[in-house]
């Protein structure tokens, strides 16, 4: 079996607003998402989130989004490309202050919810991503939903990428995720999210909604930072994949 | 003679709104300083004012501001040495963004308005904005006023330093700048304010409101951007400066 | 021939930020609508403007927006209902301070921009926006798209509306305005678009761009206020319908 | 023994980050302070928060802050008196909306953090910010530091005031409390805390740090609303006043 590598979302705090159990999680994945200031996180919190990173050597990324820190990101915006491109390089830029203040290395870039959603469909919005993360740095990783167009921008740029898959949400059979507003979107059950996790690091498939087998690809697989539930998760699905795979960033 | 630095803050649009003449300046200046989005700028005005500034080959700085959009970065605010670093390590990253993205280099880093005055004055800050620049890239040039606690700071940083003075303000006998609530604040003709330019680039010395000469390190001179006047004055410093010495940045 | 109303958006400077020639304006209309924070406009642009207003004794309505600064809250947000009431309720409320303080009265709601025009075609947001208006105030008036889905919430709800028509732009065979996307969207001649306010105003009909007349009510007319023709064309239409109707307030 | 009031701050949750322990404190609370999206707050946020205030029938009052979400309104900034002006209009009428929304009453004003600290001390802050609690409504009681410079600019404005004390903070012979950055400024025991409070409320006196008894008018006590002990002392202060006082609001 192939090492994989597990992601999460980190450094959401903002000024005295506490959000997510970061450092706890640091010791169960791979590679960090850190906020950026648009949707999330602050100076302060970007700092000190690169600072715990780098000591449980993780790998880095950037995860840039909407200038909605009212929304959390996760209102679409109808942004224009050239927007998306700007406000990707400034994120990327700003978190790249402090991991080199740190004597760090910027590993990879996720952009994050709705500006993650909307990249996996609109193809001039994923290019002019993909244009961002080359342009800032041509040896950093694109994260993105597996399959999705971002995918196939960043590599139609020649940038490496890594395809994203969910433990805790259900596939259909093209591949998608099925909406959240459907009454099946999400795995409830801690076993069957880890079923699917290994069925999809180990066999590149996934049993979608109608119970198809379907292809997927499975470079990197999110950990959810947020709500009781997630550290014990994390611990899971890092010890079942212990098991049977290598846990390395990408 | 020696050569000297023009520098003019830039890039201070936000979305809609327009300020300032930056093209037309950029004809007369060696350095800008381009506003990082806190106090002014965004990401679009960011990328457009480096491109522009790259086309005309002139020394790239970023120019950190308080993050006060709405007073545009000019009331003073009670910052810890900690939040000032932080918020300077994030604006330098993100300028740094695009100018990496447009193949540049960036050159020097200026604070503003209000964290310009404060890290004039204020020991701690000054050694916290100093290391920021350090931290990112010990080989950025720190602007600041002549002489004062910030030149200091970046000195026993290691950093190399540019001592701006001013062609427009008057000077008191101890070197500072007069306040401008005082009305011989401003310096209103321009023959007068060439005549100072050109006491403190070829000699070394202003003569201060109390008509003693002091000793005054002249490495860069501000020239305004905004104004009805800004961009004929501009013209005018630069072609005295062109005749008697070599106009070129630090 | 009716009266009617000429509004124009006003109060959408920011911070050092001057957009619009809003004092000028001020003679040619008979309502302005004061931008309240969340697109443009900053609570001493909002006294000020609130000021100018009274001493012409206009007609003062709200003119909120998408949170969305950077992009003059032009752009779509997919925000719920109840975000939209929220927001509607506190810039209404933030421009009554204003209002009361200067010991005016509050005239009329109109939404800005993205959330106007969806506003215009979605039923639930309009929906919320009319309640909005309705729980801060019941005798406020709410401006819209002439014929609007906003304009049929806000009688639903039962309010005084005002159908909004447009000078310079061009309608369809359905009653809609042609989107800006369209070669043939806007009308740049004055003479062509006094003649679709006249037809507008005193016979309630326009000229769709098929060469069909169909019926349009029209309350108020918007005036843009930016713009170098602004204020030209302003007066223009004023001379016009003050020639063949009366100009008031709604 | 006369009847006092308890005041808490509330609604300081943003988007998705939640803070305090509202609901449950306003059992033992007769006024609550509402943020009002400058330091803290949001529009969906202050709609709730009024919601619950009204139906625990507590008197709502706004919580004006300065505009600093990332320091949560705590860092002192150089604003004029006519920026404190029409930020305290601006939020006062924005809550206004929704206690109107709501069919409630606007019952006071407290400024929040650095500004209640600014408006202590200068005069003429003080007399901006009790302007503007008149100009909107001269019926609103003002809060602020017992015998401070806020307190008299709104005795000399007419206004209806509140004298506030603390009950975990000690007090100098001069009646200010002790600075913060002193080592015995705070109270860490409870019955210490309770019996000052009670000396506050039944004899109007209070024990300075260097022994002296010293006059103090305690109109109502701030209860904190943060930390996990806030609830804890909150019971055990309103259980103390209920048996020798009226709890209810001014």
């Amino acid at each position: 079996m192939n090492s994989i590598d597990l992601n999460c979302d980190m450094g959401e705090s903002f000024g005295v607003y506490s959000l997510g159990n970061d450092v706890a999680l640091m010791d169960y994945v791979s590679s960090v998402n850190i906020a950026c200031g648009f949707h999330a996180g602050d100076p302060g919190v970007m700092r000190e989130t690169v600072r715990h990173a780098l000591e449980k050597s993780l790998a880095i990324g950037a995860h840039p989004g909407l200038p909605d820190l009212a929304g959390f990101g996760r209102r679409t915006m109808a942004i224009s490309p050239r927007e998306a491109y700007d406000m990707v390089v400034y994120q990327i830029g700003a978190l790249y202050g402090f991991v080199r203040a740190a004597g760090g290395h910027l590993h990879h870039v996720k952009p994050h919810g709705a500006l993650y959603n909307m990249a996996a469909q609109d193809t001039s919005l994923a290019a002019a991503i993909a244009q961002a993360v080359k342009d800032v740095d041509p040896t950093l990783i694109l994260y993105g939903l597996s399959g999705s167009t971002l995918i196939l921008a960043g590599e139609a740029e020649g940038l490496r990428v890594a395809n994203e898959v969910f433990a805790d949400r259900t596939y259909q059979s093209d591949g998608t995720l099925t909406p959240r507003s459907q009454p099946d979107a999400l795995i409830h059950h801690d076993d069957e999210a880890l079923n699917q996790v290994l069925d999809m690091v180990s066999q590149g498939k996934v049993q979608a909604t109608d119970g198809q087998w379907i292809d997927i690809q499975a470079d990197t697989i999110c950990i959810h930072g947020d709500g009781a539930h997630a550290l014990e998760f994390a611990v899971k699905i890092h010890q079942t994949l212990q098991q049977s795979a290598v846990v390395q960033s990408m």
